[in-house]
């Protein structure tokens, strides 16, 4: 099915809105139009056609946002990067989403480029795109049509090698379709993006922007301060956060008032401190609680959409989606069952790259996480699957630091699992079995995971174990770690 | 594409929320879906397999709009009929589209049980099937394909013989989506209706309440007074008219400020008297122009979605569609240059029952009607399609009405063309040639047109001509009427 092209549509509505403001610049619609046109002008002639593949490695910053919307005038799929990734990390996603060329912002040009020669693929800077010779020339189809590939963006699946996620611009409209049934948007409101815009999270928030002509506020960083005053000055109406960064904001703005201009605080990324939420709603905050992943394009359940969401509960599945809760039996659960969460809807990709689909025809995507439904239809989710921590709103997924440690050569073997933190929400612990005889020290480790892994996926704490417990296939059952004997070793 | 059921979704989000209010009902979406399920179930059992149409004699009443959702959860077919049109018209409609029974409510009974007799088919009060023993289960899908055939409308071609228009829930859907896009929709909203639910004006406000959540005032027929109350005690936010209801409402109004609380007066239905539209955007009523087809599935340009519309503009292409201007030579007009209208987009129509499709694969569908761009990309509509005029809302086709008067036995040949109405935009003038030596006066043509025609439809004035006016083809030059000698026929 086709629809008019996101980005040009709106410039043609309302080419005078304000579309973009960062501390640098405050672009128009019609002005972020004209520099995707350039850019899809010049991508147009370098990509190898349709649907080919190029890195990302991008900054929030200006540049990203019109390069974003250039690849849906070209149907270039953006493979966007997390940039905290090890390089290591970042070749292997790059050689496993098979791209094209790099494309990278200013602050990024250093690593872009030592891993362009390391893996012999051109990288070209979003700067330069934008003032090739081809550029002077406009490109701006007039529709799309919404099952062309959009984005891929990796997570990792339970046997800790990354997964791409391919979605669609069906994936991508339908959840904007789904915020605005949640919390209508129009060019009178303004969003702060401060989540990265590599991750769906933030990627969304442009996706809005373009069809219902919202003013985005692009952060580099989250600056607790900096949004507060945005916040009381009455420019921001609508925010995206993760737990750690509400608690940042309520340390800012404690005994103050929020003003009645910030409408919608959505609330997402993993597991939500109940204290920092209860404090949160005192004080009047505007919160709504969510639940979705990479997979569903962000948020696939929350609480702002339905009559008063009880305590505790991530609200209700959105308009765009259905949502199922699969006892052990692989029936559906009875109210208060828990079972494993089930989404389905057109905001669920279609699947991975370089690996089998797992959407279910009748129940949709699984989600792998546990849960119920209430008798009025609200999920309550009990435990994220037991090979994912979420810290920082970051996925962490124990087996690939396992995989990392146990390359060590003094290591036999390694369990992951998370303990909670009041900054992070939760964190790695590593329990390891030494080579007999052998030892290594806490400092040495990290050296070691440092090598290959994103900071965040370092281990906060590591301990010697002397087995780890397993089923009887073998498997290793992480829940336990905690319950064994073990020590802390020496930094 | 599967999406949920949309009253099911609607009522399982906000059960609490005003669906519906009349004079005798206030309905929560929880009581409205309960009943829409017990419609379902009698329907599910009646009608003879999904896909099968139903011919539906319906007034605004509270107990059309569960059966309307039903028509979603059983995948039945609602040929919506103008209830306005003579028996003879209604049941040439009813075959024309095949239906498997007549489903009526209870101000429509007699009419609705003649034609029952006189077509042998089986006619059910909605009260009826909301008590059917069958209803005592409760139906309910939790998911609608898109591409499910919804409703059937009947609009007159250019040749006269009325053809109708089969809508799919995607181009409903698209329509409310749409309209959000246009004013946003929630249920801190409320919508008024009181144009007719047969019409795809007053049909898109049930799809637009259930997807959104607003309530819905329904009204019987449009009381100016009772309308201008409500909008004073502040239970009115949004309001679709026609000119003629908007010239009365500011007739009751006059002097008198609108309160802040109406926030959007979408204007449709036809051409819009200049005068009238001033007057209300002096006295501050938030209007906007729009620009709409069956076809379309409602309005696909609007005033209210673009930035500053300039005076005698219809707006711009909304969100989901794309308009294009073809000259004669069936190219791209350019800027200022008139052409046909063309509609491309997810709320076009896939073609008409029992006709060939003329959907055009890059342009959309053909509306027959002459505009331009200017070079904002606002629509100037120049005028309606000459066989066409549109009394109080009402499409007339004056083809079918000089059909009817063909038939009479005196008259050799007629050309019906419209002159402007104070009272309802646009009023049938018809020009008549009798046999040699007959004449017939303007009351028994009138009389005789009764016998076939809906009353609207009844030329306002009878002329007698010497000869019609005609091209070289044969084909009749309904513009030229009007300067040609011809004298009015004494009553």
């Amino acid at each position: 099915m086709e629809i008019p092209s996101f980005l040009p549509k709106r410039a043609a509505l309302t080419p005078a809105s304000l579309a973009l403001v960062t501390e640098t610049v405050s672009w128009t619609f019609k002005t972020l139009h004209d520099r995707a046109a350039k850019i899809a002008s010049a991508l147009h002639v370098l990509r190898e056609g349709k649907g080919t593949r190029v890195a990302c490695l991008v900054e929030n910053v200006p540049e990203t946002v019109p390069f974003i919307h250039a690849c849906q005038y070209t149907e270039t799929v953006a493979v966007l990067l997390n940039t905290r990734l090890s390089e290591r990390e970042l070749q292997w996603q790059i050689n496993e989403a098979n791209c094209c060329m790099i494309v990278y912002t200013e602050g990024l040009a250093d690593v872009a480029i030592r891993i362009s020669k390391a893996i012999k693929l051109e990288a070209k800077c979003i700067d330069q795109l934008a003032n090739e010779e081809d550029a002077s020339s406009f490109f701006s189809p007039r529709a799309i049509d919404l099952k062309t590939p959009a984005t891929i963006m990796f997570t990792s699946g339970t046997t800790g090698s990354p997964k791409g996620v391919l979605l669609t611009w069906r994936n991508h409209y339908f959840s904007a379709i789904n915020a605005s049934f949640q919390a209508p948007l129009s060019s009178a409101h303004t969003w702060l993006t401060s989540l990265p815009l590599y991750h769906v999270s933030g990627f969304s928030s442009l996706i809005k922007s373009a069809l219902f002509g919202n003013a985005i506020y692009l952060s580099k960083r989250f600056d607790s301060e900096a949004v507060w005053r945005l916040i009381q000055t009455k420019e921001i109406s609508h925010i995206s956060v993760v737990t750690k960064m509400l608690s940042d904001l309520l340390s800012h703005s404690e005994g103050e008032k929020v003003p009645s201009s910030l409408l919608h605080v959505l609330l997402g990324g993993g597991p939500v401190s109940a204290s920092v939420l209860q404090k949160a709603e005192k004080l009047g905050w505007p919160i709504s609680v969510s639940y979705g992943l990479t997979e569903t394009a962000s948020q696939a359940v929350s609480s702002a959409i339905a009559d008063g969401p009880p305590q505790g509960s991530s609200g209700k599945a959105m308009s765009m989606n259905e949502l199922y809760i699969l006892n052990n039996d692989g029936k559906e659960a009875s109210v208060l069952e828990p079972g494993e969460i089930f989404i389905k809807g057109p905001t669920v990709t279609e699947g991975y790259i370089n690996s089998s689909v797992v959407i279910d025809n009748r129940f949709g995507f699984p989600t792998g996480d546990i849960g119920y439904l209430d008798e009025k239809q609200f999920l309550f989710v009990l435990d994220r699957r037991s090979d994912l921590l979420i810290s920082g709103g970051e996925n962490v997924y124990p087996a690939e630091i396992e995989h990392v440690l146990e390359d060590h050569p003094d290591v036999v073997s390694c369990g992951v699992t998370k303990k909670s933190d009041d900054k992070w929400g939760e964190v790695p612990v590593a329990y390891i079995v030494f080579l007999e005889g052998k030892t290594v020290r806490s400092s040495k480790l990290r050296d070691w995971c440092g090598l290959s892994l994103a900071t965040y996926k370092i281990p906060k704490e590591f301990r010697e174990i002397k087995d780890l417990p397993r089923n009887s296939t073998g498997k290793l059952q992480r829940h336990r770690l905690v319950g064994l004997p073990s020590k802390e070793l020496e930094d």
